[in-house]
């Protein structure tokens, strides 16, 4: 992007103000000056960075999980993710993540592309890799971390997205990025 | 998804504890009782719906706005969206938002799908529309909103996202979801 775009549309920080530091989430309400000279605010979340995976073994099949997500009160399909350590490089987060979660080591690892889940309110960025060359070596998940993880068909993948019983943007996000880059 | 699975992974909110309530986020701090009986916190957002436009004229090309995003600090390019009524149907929204930022009055509009932003710690839903039969009546931004907005062939916007130029996930979604049930 053109840094005279950014120059004109930047928002300068007047104040940051932090709300909340959890484990998580920490919270900011900053109040910013706007190119017309005006004061507001901004409500904004610092997060750590992530990596999801599309895993995909030699038959074509994808590993999809099914996780309980407490804001939704449901189980929710997507594909190994996991928040990154800040001193790891977001492929080692991926690699580790699909091991941890699902017990298979990708021989294969590429990048698919960035994923920024809500750019309004967070700084959120998770990486997105493909995993393919994939061998059992045995699931360790975190204490109290509980999913149940199975291989489909990347065309049934397609279909669960069509169909709606896929709706987390993570997941479609990499199937896009897929697609665009090996399909189309 | 089953009701059996749901009912073995559900987390049961003991206290529900409000950290923030911002003009545009709700954050709350729970205490959740895990299936495996043990205590833990959950940090949430609790958001309204939100609403976006993959809008397409008769040639063929997509409107796409440049837009500054604060938590990023940069100039984000996005399809057109925003935050949506309580009282108001998501389809409505994504009309409504259209029309306000790009001057564009869509004569057909279909559902996408929806799109989960993150899982792990927010509920907000983003409706996904395909927006057609584009007539210019006139752009009217909010006070302090700025955005350019341009139009590209689909296939150029493709390419945005594969080069990494565009990371915005409801707009990443947005195209999988049209590639998936138009273009497979």
């Amino acid at each position: 992007m053109s840094d005279n775009k950014l120059e004109r549309m930047r928002e300068k920080t007047v104040k940051s103000t932090e709300i909340f530091r959890g484990k998580v989430l920490h919270i900011y309400n900053d109040e910013v000056e706007l190119p017309n000279g005006k004061h507001s605010f901004r409500e904004i979340i610092r997060h750590c960075h992530a990596a999801a995976v599309l895993a995909i073994n030699d038959k074509g099949e994808v590993i999809l999980e099914d996780q309980y997500r407490y804001p939704y009160d449901d189980i929710i399909t997507e594909i190994p993710a996991g928040k990154g350590d800040e001193r790891e490089d977001a492929i080692v987060t991926a690699a580790r993540e699909l091991e941890e979660e699902t017990g298979y080591r990708a021989g294969k690892m590429e990048e698919l592309g960035l994923f920024y889940p809500s750019v309004g309110y967070t700084d959120e960025s998770i990486h997105l890799f493909l995993a393919r060359d994939l061998t059992y070596v045995g699931q360790h998940l975190d204490d109290g971390e509980e999913l149940d993880y199975y291989f489909v068909p990347f065309d049934e993948l397609c279909n669960m997205i069509k169909e709606g019983k896929i709706k987390d943007g993570k997941t479609i996000a990499a199937v896009g990025y897929y697609l665009l880059k090996y399909k189309k």
